[in-house]
C-alpha cells in the first residue's frame, strides 16, 4: 500500500519531490532531543495549497502518514518522520500575501519565517508580537502547529491569540477555511484556534491570516542578579504582586550564563548567579514607572546587583545572551529541553522542586525561564550519542513534569507534544479528554495519516 | 421515550424541578424576536456539577433534548426551548468560587451574572473585560456560549480570549475539564477554545476559569455628533487609521437616541443625528494624548459638535443612554436586532448599504454600532404580534446578512448563531467546514441531545 514517490511525482512538477539519502536524513527529525525519528520515502515541497491537497489526497487514498515541516526547529519531536512517511515541507510556500495596515492583520503564506514577518509587519509600522527563542529561523506554520510563545507572551499572548483565520487541507486532501477577517465573530465553532497547536495531527495550515499590534512603546529595561534561585523566584513572586505587566520577565541560571560566556566571553557570570531580565513598555511615563517598580521589586528580593540599563544597545545584548543560551548548551552536547509551565505565583516552589531533583538524581539542571508567565524551561545537556544518558535525562524530566502538574501546571507551555511528552500529556488530561481528542482527530483525518503517532496514541 | 419529570426528580432533591406551567413558559424562550420555541417538559434547576451530569446523562439514555439556560437574554434563540426537552437553568449555580489576586484568575460557577462577577473582581483590584450591553443580567454561562463581546471588547477581546480552563458535561454525562489555569500551555487540543461559543450544542458549562486583568486606567470621554452616517463613518475609518485603538468606539443613530429621548427624555436628539462616543486608556498621559487623536479624527471628518469630556458623570450617562438603546426600542414593539461584523474599514461601506437596503424596502433600520472593531446592531422595531411584519424584517436582515459577507464579514460578532442566523452561517461556512461541525458535535453529544436544532442542521 506503501505510496511510491513515483506515484507523487505524477501530481507535482519537476524538482517538487525528492527521495536524495542526504535529503531524506535532514528532514527526518527536529531538534527534540532523545525523540524516536526514522527516514521518510520522500520530501515534497508544495508551491501552493492545490499542491499540498493533491499529495494529502493521495497519501489518505494510499494510507501513506504524511508529516508537516516547517523549519525543523521544534523541541518535542512533533516534525519528526516515520518510517515510509511523505513528508512536506513548507519551505516553498514562504511568501508574505499581505499586509493590511488599517485593517491590523497580515496574510502569510506556512513557510514565511517568523523574523521576516516580524520585518515586513515593522516596515508598515505594525507589529506581530509571538517572538519564540527560535524566531530567526522558525516558520509561521510551525509556530502555530506548537502555538508557539515568546519572550513577550507574558504581556502580549500566544500564536493563538493572533490567529484570525486559516486554510487547511484535512486529512480527506480537502481544502478548508476557518476563522475570519473580522475583529471577532461567534459564528460556529472555533476550528482555527482547534487546529493552532495540532501539531500537524489534524489539517496541514496551508495559510494564515494574522492579527497584528501597532508600533510598540519604547521598553525600558531592568536587570537585576541574583546570589540564589530562592532570591529570584522572590524577586518575580514580588513583580508579580506588584500588579505590573512586564513585556518581558526571564530569568538566567548561572549554568545557562557560563555556557554562553564559554563561548562568546561575555562576562555574564561576573554580575553573579542567577540573572533576571525585565522589560516595560507601557506608553510615555507610565513605562518608566512600571521600570522603577520592578526595580524596587528586585531590590526588595535581596538582589546583589541591579540597575535599569539607560543603554539599549547594552539591554539588547543582555536579551540577546538569553537567546543565546539554548545555542550555546548545544556546543556541549545533547540538550533535553522541559517546557513546563507552572501558575506564576508558584515560579519558586518549582524552582526549588528543580533544585531537589537534580540533587536527588545527581545531575545539574540548568534554568531558562519565562518567569512571568510560569514558563520554565530547565535543560540538561548529555554527552551525544550516550543513549544511556539520553534515557535517564528523559526520566529526571518525568519527575520534572510530575512536579508541574502536582502545582496545577501544564506539561507544555509552548513547545507543544510531539512525541517526548505523551506520557506526561495522558496524565494532564486523563482518559475522558483524551477520547475527545481521539474523536476529534477521526473527524478531520479518518485514514489516520496525519502526523500518526504524535501528541496522543490512537 | 420522553423523560417523565418523575424520572428526572428520582435524580434531584425537592424543588430543584419544575413543572409549573408558567414556570415552564418564563423558561421557553430567550430574546431573540422571531425565532421558534415551544414548551419544555419540565425545568431543572441543579445546584452543582454532579447534578448536572446526572441529569444529562439520564436525558441522553432517554433521547430527551437538554437545553441549557442562562438568564436568557440572548438574541438569536440560542436558548430557546423544543417540544418536551428538559431546560437547564444554571440560576442556583451562581457563586464566585475564587477570585485569585496574584494569579489574575477568577473560577465561577456559569449562573454567576457578568456585573456581579465585575463587581467582585473591583473589589480586589483585578478587572473582567467582557462587558455586553446585557451585563446587568446575562450569566458568564451564557457569554461563554455566545462568546460575548461588549463595548470594551474592540481593545480588550471578547469572552473567549478570557477563559483559560472549563469544566463542563458533554453530552454523555461525562464531567471533562479542559483547558488550564496557567498563563500558557499547548498541551493538546484548543478544547476550552471549541466549547466557548458553541452555544451549547457540545457540552454544558458548569464552572469557568476566567483570566483577569489589573485595574484599567482612567478613561478619557471623547463624544461627537455626525449631520449623517457617512460623516461618522469617515471618522470611524479616521480613527482606525490613526493608530489609536480605543478602549470603545460607540455609533448611535438618530432612530436609537430618539428612542432614548421618547422614554428618559435625555435631550439626545438636540445634539445631532450621528452620536459617536470614544473612551481612550492608555496609562498616563498617554490616554490624553489618544483622547486627542481621535477629538482631532471627528473634527477631520466635520463633526457637527465634538467635545473631550471633562465630567466623568456625564460621560458615564451617555454611555449609560447607549446602553438603553434596546430596551427603549423594545417599548415600541418587537426589536429584531442584527449582529454582522465586518472589516472595521469596511464600516462606512456597511453604513452605506443599510440606507440602501431600507430604503429599497421601505423600513426604518435604526444603528447601533460597536463601530470600532466593525461589529454593527441594526435594528428593526414591528409592532408586536405582527407575524408578517416579523417575517419581512427577517427577511431585511437576510438582505443586511448578505451584504454583510458580501464585505468579507460574518453573520454574527458577538451575538451567536442559535436559530436567527443558521442560514446565513451555512452560507458563511460552506458545506466542508459545517461537515467538520457536524463531526464534531457527533464526538461530544452522539445522543444529538444538546440544544439539537440550533447554529446547523445535523
Amino acid at each position: 500500500m506503501a505510496t511510491t514517490p513515483a506515484d507523487l511525482a505524477e501530481l507535482l512538477p519537476d524538482g517538487r519531490i525528492t527521495v536524495d539519502p542526504g535529503r531524506l536524513a535532514s528532514h527526518a527529525h527536529d531538534e527534540g532531543a532523545g525523540a524516536p525519528w526514522a527516514l521518510p520515502a520522500a520530501v515534497v515541497l508544495p508551491r501552493d495549497t492545490a499542491e499540498v491537497a493533491a499529495v494529502v489526497a493521495r497519501c489518505a487514498e494510499r494510507g501513506v502518514p504524511v508529516v508537516a515541516r516547517g523549519a525543523g526547529t521544534g523541541l518535542s519531536g512533533g516534525a519528526n518522520a516515520t518510517a515510509g512517511c511523505v513528508v512536506v515541507s513548507f519551505a516553498a510556500m514562504n511568501r508574505v500575501l499581505r499586509i493590511d495596515r488599517d485593517e491590523r492583520l497580515a496574510v502569510v503564506q506556512p513557510g514565511v519565517v517568523n523574523e521576516d514577518l516580524r520585518a515586513a509587519c515593522a516596515a508598515e509600522g505594525l507589529w506581530y508580537p509571538p517572538d519564540p527563542a527560535s524566531a530567526p529561523w522558525s516558520t509561521i506554520g510551525g509556530n502555530v502547529a506548537t502555538n508557539a510563545g515568546g519572550v513577550c507572551c507574558v504581556k502580549y499572548g500566544v500564536t493563538r491569540d493572533y490567529v484570525l483565520g486559516l486554510e487547511a487541507v484535512t486529512g480527506r486532501g480537502e481544502v478548508v477555511r476557518l476563522g475570519r477577517r473580522t475583529a471577532k465573530s461567534s459564528a460556529g465553532y472555533a476550528l482555527a484556534g482547534l487546529l493552532v497547536g495540532s501539531e500537524g495531527t489534524l489539517g496541514l495550515v496551508t495559510e494564515v491570516t494574522l492579527r497584528l499590534r501597532g508600533e510598540r512603546a519604547r521598553e525600558h529595561t531592568v536587570v537585576g542578579y541574583f546570589d540564589d534561585l530562592p532570591a529570584a523566584g522572590r524577586a518575580v513572586a514580588g513583580v508579580v504582586a506588584s500588579g505590573v505587566v512586564p513585556s518581558a520577565l526571564e530569568l538566567v541560571d548561572r549554568a545557562c550564563l557560563r555556557a554562553v560566556d564559554e563561548w562568546k566571553n561575555m562576562g555574564l557570570t561576573d554580575g553573579g548567579n542567577v540573572l533576571l531580565l525585565a522589560r516595560c513598555d507601557a506608553p510615555g511615563t507610565a513605562g518608566e514607572e512600571e521600570a522603577g517598580t520592578v526595580l524596587e521589586c528586585f531590590r526588595a528580593a535581596g538582589a546583589s546587583w541591579s540597575a535599569r540599563s539607560g543603554d539599549p544597545a547594552e539591554a539588547d545584548a543582555l536579551f540577546a545572551a538569553r537567546r543565546l543560551v539554548h545555542p550555546a548548551l548545544d556546543r556541549l552536547g545533547a540538550v533535553l529541553s522541559e517546557d513546563i509551565c507552572v501558575p506564576r505565583v508558584l515560579v519558586p516552589d518549582m524552582l526549588a522542586a528543580l533544585e531537589r531533583i537534580a540533587g536527588r538524581n545527581g545531575v545539574r539542571i540548568a534554568g531558562l525561564a519565562h518567569a512571568g508567565d510560569g514558563n520554565l524551561h530547565p535543560m540538561l545537556v548529555v554527552e551525544r550519542g550516550d543513549e544511556r544518558a539520553l534515557a535517564r535525562g528523559r526520566e529526571v524530566f518525568e519527575e520534572v513534569v510530575d512536579q508541574a502538574l502536582a502545582l496545577g501546571g501544564t506539561v507544555t507551555g509552548e513547545h507543544g507534544v510531539g512525541l517526548l511528552k505523551m506520557r506526561g500529556l495522558a496524565r494532564e488530561l486523563g482518559p475522558a479528554v483524551l477520547d475527545l481528542h481521539r474523536g476529534i482527530k477521526q473527524v478531520w483525518d479518518p485514514a489516520g495519516i496525519l502526523n500518526p503517532g504524535k501528541v496522543f496514541a490512537v
